[in-house]
């Protein structure tokens, strides 16, 4: 039987918020087993790039990453962001270390084909591109990996990643080693019935029950890729994916995505 | 007998300076043995913090760090000039992996003392707060940690630290374990007899020719100082310190202080 390990994802609403990240790091320290933490920080990312008179471009939600914005983004998420967060982990007794994937050639990427829309220095991942054997050395030496969005491409040049990405990527590509749970966290408390109310989380959700919840509409809009994305991890080892809310990683209530 | 280890010191005229940095990473990936490279970046800090409307405030060549000033050089240091560093030498075939003293809990510093002088957080450091076994492990397993100058105090604060001191104090500390060598990348080869001539280059400097050389005059100003460290250094455990140029990694011009 392989060891567990659990991958969480945090976005830039917990990095952000000096009180969320405050009590998602006490949660974090008292998570039980082997952990990894990957974070996001674009909301900070965007500030940054206002501050320094760098316009933003998004389309479809991914960031057009020019030289000058890679700069930026690499100071919020690997400098900024990163340090709080590991500085945070340590004063909680978290042993973390922070990196990008450059940082022990740990998540290899390749720069996103210009074709048809040049989206700059962002990386697409691969799990083949992952460093399986320094994150496994470091989990068994107690140090808890913390990963910020940003990738290498092995020959000099940084890459700019969807942190979701980033977390299944380092998921699927753990579960060689250790058996997975993938933990999204999000702003509501898991995949909603009914969107007005919150206490209405739908606890299971496999393959079947997911085109149940399509066809039926109860499953919309951005939801949709979050949770193939899942299962797509799902298909290619990691055991479990859980949607729930960042300040509730210690209790129950959160949709588990699962075969 | 100890194995060797050497600590490399650049400064931000290496690091600022892409054609001087390709050059010394490819010297650095050719410097054989096991290794650390420590890094500086004050100038861009400074001109990051002049971008973002911050006052550069110096006492005595030290940055003076409030709380905005110490995310510019979180950002800097431990983002933009450790990842460029530690991605250019990933290209080079060195394993290289970035820190800031928070991350493995790798160098706990003190805020230094606000009387007489308020630096804000600024670290000091002692070879007590480095964690050897983390630095050991890595280089045994064939990884070069890339420091940047910023230490942590283990309760959540980061704090700048002055590069050269971050250097000797890794030094210091690795002696325990390893037959360590300092090195001083400068923007000159070495401690000059004449100032006027760039080949006058001191070979050797021990505690009594430093005393002839200050009272002749020929070693004075901040380099004083500097070799005042290096003895420190050395009796506190380190084998030599070696000043010399950043384009002479692999050269043999250098002033070499030991015993």
């Amino acid at each position: 039987m392989k060891k567990p390990l659990t991958v969480i994802k945090i976005g830039g609403n917990v990095v952000d918020n000096p009180e969320m990240l405050s009590c998602f790091i006490s949660d974090f320290s008292q998570y039980n087993g082997d952990k990894i933490l990957v974070h996001g920080g674009g909301k900070e990312a965007t500030r940054m790039s206002a501050a320094l008179g760098l316009e933003t471009v998004m389309i479809e939600g991914r960031r057009v990453t020019d030289a000058a914005t890679l700069e930026v983004v690499t100071m919020v998420y690997a400098g900024l962001v990163n340090k709080r967060v590991v500085a945070g982990l340590q004063a909680a007794g978290v042993d973390a270390l922070g990196m990008t994937g450059a940082d022990g050639h740990v998540v290899t990427g390749v720069r996103r084909n210009p074709v048809p829309i040049d989206y700059g220095f962002v990386g697409d991942l691969s799990p083949d591109g992952v460093n399986v054997s320094l994150l496994a050395g470091m989990l068994d030496n107690g140090v808890v990996p913390v990963m910020s969005a940003i990738a290498h491409d092995g020959k000099g040049q940084l890459l700019n990643c969807n942190a979701d990405t980033v977390a299944s990527t380092l998921a699927v590509a753990m579960s060689q080693e250790r058996d997975v749970t993938l933990v999204y966290c999000f702003e509501l408390p898991g995949v909603l019935s009914n969107p007005d109310d919150i206490t209405s989380v739908i606890p299971y959700i496999n393959e079947s029950t997911f085109k149940e919840l399509k066809s039926e509409g109860v499953v919309s809009g951005g939801m949709i890729p979050k949770i193939t994305n899942a299962f797509n991890a799902i298909n290619s080892g990691v055991g479990k994916v859980v949607i729930k809310h960042a300040s509730g990683l210690l209790d129950n209530t959160a949709t588990v995505i699962c075969r």
